[in-house]
């Protein structure tokens, strides 16, 4: 794998999601968001009109892998339980997809939800590894943040399925919610062999995407073109602190 | 009262240090400081050679708060058993150094340490209500970050005591400490009528310096010129950070 790898180097990598709806809109988003350099980029398929084409979202992916060139590309299809489009694939089809994406592209990860049924995730994981390719095991919550406890379990949840990155993204209703978050950072950091990702979303959680690599969290998801969640920071924005941070923390 | 006023507002204020050692060197530092526009000055007395001379003390005093204008200015003598210069003076001459500050010129702001005896803390209470002057009550550890209790304790002393604003600053040594500070910082910051400010120090707390705002924290100390304390951010990366931080949660 070229490029930068999740959980390596002492900052948080930048992630920026595509979200166009048609072939023309991403490559054009590709572009604008390349001149921003961020370290990952994050295919959105569920907002692309052609993911009903299994040659169609194989031949754009590799089409978006070779531009992005050194950059990581992270294929998801997130879907409408956890915050994604609505999309006229079934689960077993949508883990499909990405097996096929797996197999038959150059694409490094695949993300692939915690809530998918246990011998979906493994169909993945087998086809994932033996292409060399990675699994991006995922929780969201748009609505609420829940327990300590719950948290922990699917960070935990996620090693245990054999993933390669485990990522819980949380809506805050309270600044508690978002203190919450940054404890089970914390704790899941100490416990996990596997990297994780950590998100507090909306306006409230916002401080997390800036501060939530100092705790653990391997990946900042940041608007590059268009945010693809509540609580995105600018691509810019996001580069500023990491660097104020990282100036601070090093005397 | 003109300026700024500690707890009111959205965003925390920035406050810088003076700590010069002479007239000249305090008076330099002032006008360098001035330029990149605190939104408080704390004159950190313990490192001026001056501090055994009460007339000397309060002339300068009156002169930094002259050329300081709409600026507050905060008076602090920080004891060395709270991570202070060594000086002269007892305890009690201090309060009345603070106390002579508060009848006799026109600071806004006094720092009384909550380690002082309770009626040494009343004597200058008393005569800082008496001018319209305001109280800081301040608890330091430059060594470890005491438990939650004990926090928590030391910001409900300070409201108990009648301060106008309670400060807990103390020294991380893992992250787990760095977010006890937060955590209490929230609780205190729902319990307390009076404002507060919080900071865990060194290089591993600086981010609580950029976040703390959100969690309840209504002051950060910022480098201007030198810093008075571990893991001090400077002033154009706190006001780089803060606006960032406002634009992304006023969504």
């Amino acid at each position: 794998m070229k490029g930068k790898i999740i959980g390596e180097g002492s900052q948080p990598l930048i992630c920026t999601p595509l979200v166009g709806k048609t072939n023309g809109a991403i490559l054009a988003e590709l572009s604008n968001i390349l001149i921003k350099k961020p370290d990952i980029i994050e295919w959105r398929v569920d907002f692309y009109e052609g993911i009903g084409n299994i040659e169609e979202v194989v031949a754009l992916a590799d089409q978006i892998k070779e531009i992005a060139a050194d950059i990581p590309v992270i294929f998801t299809i997130r879907s409408i339980r956890e915050g994604g489009q609505p999309i006229a694939l079934s689960d077993i089809e949508a883990i499909e997809l990405n097996a096929a994406i797996c197999s038959r592209t150059n694409v490094e990860y695949v993300d692939c939800e915690l809530s998918n049924l246990p011998e979906h995730f493994e169909q993945l994981r087998k086809v994932a590894r033996k292409n060399g390719k990675k699994v991006i095991a995922s929780f969201h919550n748009f609505n609420c943040t829940p327990s300590r406890d719950i948290l922990n379990q699917k960070f935990t949840q996620a090693e245990l399925y054999g993933a390669d990155v485990a990522k819980v993204a949380v809506m805050p209703q309270t600044l508690e919610d978002v203190l919450t978050l940054i404890n089970v950072t914390l704790e899941a950091k100490k416990r996990l062999k596997i990297p994780l990702i950590s998100m507090s979303m909306g306006g409230l959680g916002a401080v997390t995407r800036m501060f939530g690599g100092v705790f653990g969290s391997a990946v900042s998801f940041a608007v590059g073109q268009s945010s693809s969640a509540p609580g995105q920071v600018p691509i810019e924005d996001l580069k500023a602190v990491f660097s104020i941070i990282s100036r601070s923390m090093g005397e």
